[in-house]
């Protein structure tokens, strides 16, 4: 062996040296299951339950829809949507498009709205049909408005759909540091400020969200928060990254969420304390016989709360974030000795 | 509302808007480890148990030491050792002194061992004492050599860390595309290639395991497959991502595995269908309370190996990758109809 070439260190940066990079994006989360799991079933909204092979082809059929209707890489596409299944297509098919995703807050002002709607300069807008009276008052000329309509099975929403593609379009995503949404803060401060989410940004705290939430391909999350507040915390593209099952309901009501708990198996769900609480308190509320993990955000659960859902077998994760870190970023996850901690 | 600004698209390329990001390194998932969860065991060999807060003492001390030792960034770091402690240590404390680990298969003959020794370039070697024969016709001059002696409370290993920081080192990564490891290939090609494993790579690939593995908090992996072969399927970084506790062993016998998964409580383990059918045909075989994720690579496993895996309770599931891939790449996880299906 004497005389062999001592390989040298290797030259030019590490960026030269790439020869096989995929830039990341939550799009690849649902092409992935699409592809691996058409026919488990990735979400249930009421009667309407959808394969993953189904949710792929919905969310292509609006990206190639968005795309035929003049959408440009980066154009906005505001949506107005309670947890539905056109929301969490929207965020799929909107980046597949090329588009940039603007959920806006349905608990805000017409005012409030119009602002957002102007300062993300949105070019499509997805409205729900019973939240129409709210953009009444709004000059909505320049915006491409497309109407779902739960009731309406022949709604423009799935007008749209109808006549595109159910092939996943051709990305333009050149770098995953380009924008995928907005995310418009709420609470004391004014105006609202909109946080531009990037597509790698979504890509790792959704598999993060995965992790620290024990996310699976056997997990049935159960949509509480608003997929408006953050893109849903990124959990619309982490349940999608395990392949899990998400249950959306129109309104949150402490016996709806119980039926729908026992019917459908239910293993995860979000929610702040309030929401936690409304639950715990329903004369609905039951031990559940496998344990359901629920991440409890904004203010700490108090230690009521905490022994309350001991007794219903649910386990706990307190976590905590901003609009501007993607959701939850800081965990307090169970310590292997607090089994042995007294409840307060 | 009327003369509100609309904001323009944003400009600039992408990665000149950045104004926060944090390149990938598998060295932040043992620094988080041991930064939320300093007292939970991490480390399980023999009669050593070892915290995380240890593990990231350790492995700080390895790099600091390697630093002292006249490491300059990029040089290669090779290893000659069993799944260990040190092995372990290495796979965070040399890419967080700046090096680049190289694992070399503790199988192959002396001049394979050179050639790869030569090949990378290797300065620093970590040596195991029983293994020292492996090396003893080779010219080591230029090379420092580190004996690693479980025996041997004060062996060189143990003196090298104990003078050292246990303080985790300045980082001098610049981007996550650089080199963290080179994985040599084995197998009908010579010579050997060594892959480039990158620090993006390995954080996501180990993040990838760590969701398919289904791996937690509650995880206890039992190291069966070597981590000198792709870093241990990155599971080295995966299992330390969700602050799991690793079980390595310095031998592969079936009567110590069932030892220790009696002992550990054991939930994961992968190999080889080799070292499965090793494993159930032992006489200590029997069914496990809770069900242990096998993850089998290589060549498909049998009926017959899945029929029994499922008697002693093992969820199988079958993976596929190359060296050049990070291990596994493809995966082929239980679907919901696959219950009904013979084990034909």
């Amino acid at each position: 062996m004497t005389g062999m070439t001592i390989a040298p260190p290797p030259t030019g940066t590490a960026r030269e040296r790439i020869v096989s990079r995929t830039e990341l994006t939550p799009v690849d989360l649902l092409a992935r299951a699409a592809y691996m799991y058409p026919e488990k079933v990735a979400l249930v909204h009421g009667d309407r339950r959808f394969t993953y092979a189904d949710v792929g082809e919905r969310a292509w059929r609006l990206a190639n829809a968005l795309r035929a209707a003049g959408l440009e890489k980066g154009d906005r596409v505001a949506t107005l949507l309670p947890n539905c299944p056109a929301m969490l297509e929207a965020h799929f098919g909107v980046p597949a498009a090329g588009g940039i995703l603007a959920t806006v807050n349905t608990r805000l002002s017409s005012g409030e709205i119009e602002y957002i709607l102007r300062h993300s300069g949105a070019r499509h807008l997805l409205l729900d049909a019973e939240l129409a009276d709210l953009v009444e008052p709004i000059d909505l000329s320049g915006i491409h408005v497309l109407v779902v309509d739960e009731i309406d099975a022949a709604d423009d929403y799935e007008e749209f759909l109808a006549y595109a593609s159910p092939e996943q379009p051709v990305s333009w995503l050149e770098d995953e540091e380009e924008t995928i949404s907005i995310n418009y803060t709420s609470g004391p401060t004014e105006p609202p400020s909109g946080v531009q989410y990037t597509d790698r940004g979504a890509y790792l705290n959704a598999l993060n969200e995965a992790v620290v939430a024990d996310l699976s391909q056997e997990s049935v999350f159960l949509w509480l928060q608003p997929m408006f507040h953050c893109n849903g915390w990124c959990f619309t593209w982490a349940v999608t990254a395990v392949a899990g099952r998400h249950v959306t309901i129109r309104k949150v009501e402490p016996d709806v969420i119980w039926d729908v708990v026992d019917a459908e198996g239910v293993t995860h769900f979000n929610g702040a304390p309030t929401v936690q609480l409304m639950i715990i308190n329903s004369l609905k509320a039951h031990r559940v016989e496998h344990p359901v993990t629920v991440t409890v955000a904004a203010a700490p659960p108090s230690p009521t709360l905490f022994a309350r859902m001991d007794e219903l077998n649910f386990r706990v994760v307190h976590v905590y974030g901003l609009t501007e870190t993607y959701g939850p970023t800081t965990v307090s996850p169970e310590q292997d000795d607090w089994r042995e901690l007294s409840d307060e």
